[in-house]
């Protein structure tokens, strides 16, 4: 027993907030039986990852050790800690354990990517638990911004770990179970030896909000609309959609929903009884017989995403309904940062057409679904542990985590992704550093962050780019003078003359003057006539092009 | 007389925030002398232009009217005013007015683009005035977040008019002119037809506060913090960088200026004579020699741009000084709309070097330049305009303040960039739309938005790029086999075999099978080689790149 031990290994979520992954081990060092819990996605941006879909950290240690892979724990529905487990299900091949609702995500994620949807196992809460390898896991509920938030209490020869998962404490979160402390306490009681706790909001100093005070605020605002009312949240947050449909049915509207994941999560949630007496929905057909005083949509696109239901309003027609003065718009949400400009362009559109927009800048329409600075510090007083390890945060948010607990006489640990802790012991303490990273769901395909293959698609994007080509002939000659062909390069440059025609000229000159040796060999040949088109660029525009080289050869 | 009129045309900043461009014109319709106030540019991103250096409004309506336009007057030194200057001054020809110390940034601008300094002309400030044709202009003081900011006073024989030009109410600015309220109620004694009017912060409802409230906490902070301090805030606010180095004074610390932009700045506004006892400074080597805890460093950067020097001091060393733990980095600024993800990006990696930042979120470090809601009602009463025009806002800023100006029972028209107004009769009326866009610089290369080539970037960085080469000989046949290059795309596709391969084997495949008159048709035959390879690839990867195709006949 003396050598085995306990392992955390963050792979995503911990310095940055997005795409969680962590892994948990126990066992002889390098022979821990493992599980995962969570296995989340990000979201691409053109800075970055121009063209990618879909982002989720690297499995590759993970899949190295698959045969010691005992489970995988999903907390909640969320795209960043659901997201990457219908993707990754086949290299790693372990059963998905969840609660019922994000069970029934999960299932329809498995089944649109042609996995086995047996694969994911539905769970009942604590004091239920999976035994998986040396480890029980049981999903004890926690409040957050989805239904069947779950925190994971981890139990294994070397004591209790609890998993905080995404939560909030909320007495009355409307939909889904409050936050108990009566649980939580019962969970601390024989004594937990770490902690690994969201950090999201630990920025945010006042004490959380419950989604159940949003309800007055949302009617009087629905009531005092003159025109029609449309309202964005997320989907997922089905307490969020049901308090503003019933402050839309409350002031005599009918609701319409839409969107895929609008009416994808109601589905799921009337499905696995999480949501019960929703208001009555109507259709987008049925809508435009209705006076527009009389309607309320809720809607997908709270963070701009160009394609969802409030973008397509924002520009003209959406299914048949279409915004006009006088209409109000309501973001009941928070905007991610890096969402600014798209949310922003929405609103400026909208503005265009006369209709008025109502943000959360008031405090009024929208509550955070993570835990404040003093709920934190409520939660470590509640569970106790021996240690804290943050996870669940950008660098700055697991470092304030860490002051803050220690403010408190914790013992606390920053832990980014890759740096694995050996929990076994009095205090968190380093094991080993994990080589970690990003894989790119690109198209159909993934490909890893360092592969280069979106570093070339970002470069194209800055300098554009050329294709030069020259065929010689049998003797190595040039037959004919070389062609060149831009895409996103100007056409004229400062000689006023056409930019391919300057190139040709100048790398015709070139081949003219080579010497045989440099003619007879692709590598240099290529290498010349590159630094060469690159060079005219700058002088007639001022740019060095992406160059792809031709070169063919008559033999 | 009855026959002329007088015109207002945004060609930029209405309708955005960013390259401001406003003509005025007096005369018979179509033959209007025209003045234009401000040439400023914005700021290039990866999403819309992605490689693009600057962008500013496109001028050519001004261009083609080249014979009409008497003057171009310059409001104040920040970007979005002055910027494009010195890249249309070649087609403009027109004499630009501006005070001591814009003039002496503009000056610097002209020469860095090898435009002539003279024609730069300084003016001195109200009650002095400039004839351009019909107008009589003046430069008003007032106060912004740059020194020397001026409204601008100009009569015509229509009336007065006054372009607030960018501005707060700080009666204590710190360096440069206060809000002096007799001034403009002597500039609005003989009536006003039209205020042009900032519309920035309409949406900010408390009043707005004073550069000078900043002092003490600033020196607070400073003086509390145990290691190296570094500021950053935009090196045009030069009052701002006064009260940081005076702070760092108080504290006994030594001041150190990085970035250029800082330095000019500073330059500028000593040179003529707009700043005066400014703290001693000392080079980044002096500094060296200095404990850290006697350094305070105010650097630029304050958006988190990737090569200014709050982003190369998060990264490592920076002219030889590096961060470490227990330093404080402060940013005295707001962070721009769109800015977000790249200023948390130095957050972060100030967190992973230790160092404590603050920002704004206290409400404490930061004050805006532009006019709150009370502040522009205030303005409106002072001036007292027959009609309002919101300029210098995005749609949604324009709109809402003019239903601010009416709910005061004003007239008020939202007028975006192309829409003319005759400001001549009681009230605004639209006398035309022309036709706006935007010119990019990109390199040395002015192209206009719509050209294609950036949007040619963008579908590279989205799809990738492939380059099809196909030689056919005399009798239009294929002379081998048809070659790709791929760039920006995975190398292996779905059928495990290389990507390159599959797309040669479907393109030589259709070679073979082509009718002659495919073959000898240059058109059809790229055509049809690049629907090959979109399919191939769609089917192999899930993208459909961008394609070249080089066709080469031997003849």
């Amino acid at each position: 027993m003396s050598n085995e031990r306990l392992i955390y290994l963050p792979l995503g979520g911990a310095g940055e907030i997005g795409m969680n992954a962590y892994v948990y081990g126990y066992g002889k060092p390098d022979e821990e039986r493992l599980i995962l819990v969570d296995l989340g996605v990000a979201f691409p941006d053109m800075d970055s990852t121009p063209g990618v879909d879909l982002i989720f950290a690297d499995m590759t240690w993970l899949k190295e050790r698959r045969d010691r892979l005992e489970a995988i724990f999903v907390t909640h529905a969320h795209e960043d800690h659901l997201g990457a487990v219908s993707l990754c299900y086949e290299e790693l091949r372990a059963p998905i354990y969840a609660r019922a609702f994000t069970a029934n995500l999960a299932r329809r994620k498995m089944e649109e990517r042609g996995q086995p949807q047996d694969a994911v196992r539905e769970v009942e809460p604590w004091p239920e638990t999976v035994t998986a390898g040396p480890f029980t896991v049981s999903f004890a509920p926690i409040s957050h911004s989805i239904p069947e938030s779950n925190g994971l209490v981890i139990d294994s020869p070397a004591g209790r770990v609890v998993h905080s998962g995404d939560f909030k404490i909320d007495p009355e979160p409307v939909v889904g179970e409050p936050f108990d402390p009566d649980l939580w306490s019962a969970i601390a009681k024989p004594g937990v030896r770490a902690l690994i706790c969201d950090s999201t909001n630990v920025f945010s100093t006042h004490a959380g909000r419950s989604e159940s005070e949003l309800g007055p605020a949302l009617t009087k605002l629905v009531e005092q609309a003159d025109g029609m009312v449309v309202a964005t949240t997320f989907a997922s947050n089905v307490a969020r959609v049901k308090t503003l449909a019933e402050a839309g049915e409350r002031a005599g509207r009918s609701i319409v929903l839409l969107g895929r994941a609008m009416r994808r999560m109601i589905e799921a949630a009337i499905e696995t009884g999480v949501l019960t007496d929703f208001p009555r929905v109507i259709g987008p057909e049925e809508a435009q017989d209705i006076p527009r005083n009389h309607l309320m949509l809720i809607v997908t696109g709270s963070q701009g995403e160009r394609r969802a239901a409030s973008a397509q309003l924002s520009r003209g027609k959406y299914r048949g309904i279409e915004l006009k003065e006088g209409d109000l718009f309501l973001f009941s949400s928070k905007t991610i940062p890096g969402n600014e400009r798209d949310v922003i362009r929405i609103i400026n559109q909208l503005s265009e057409k006369g209709v008025d927009v109502v943000d959360d800048s008031s405090g009024l329409y929208h509550v955070s679904g993570h835990a404040n600075r003093p709920d934190l510090e409520r939660m470590h007083q509640i569970v106790d542990p021996q240690m804290i390890v943050p996870m669940h945060g950008e660098h700055r948010h697991l470092r304030e985590h860490v002051k803050l607990a220690e403010a408190n006489g914790r013992t606390g640990i920053v832990a980014v992704n890759g740096m694995m802790l050996d929990l076994s012991g009095n205090a968190p303490k380093v094991a080993e550093y994990i080589e970690t990273g990003r894989t790119y769901l690109d198209g159909s395909i993934q490909v890893g962050a360092l592969d280069g293959v979106i570093r070339d698609r970002i470069r194209m994007a800055l300098n554009g780019h050329v294709t030069i080509t020259v065929i010689l002939d049998e003797g190595d000659e040039p037959l004919g003078e070389p062609w060149c062909d831009t895409m996103g390069l100007a056409e004229t440059g400062n000689s006023r003359a056409a930019l391919v025609e300057v190139m040709e000229e100048d790398l015709n000159q070139f081949l003219m003057r080579a010497d045989p040796k440099t003619l007879r060999d692709d590598d240099k040949l290529e290498e010349a006539l590159r630094r060469i088109a690159r060079q005219t660029a700058q002088t007639e525009i001022g740019k060095k092009p992406e160059v792809t080289v031709v070169i063919s050869r008559m033999r």
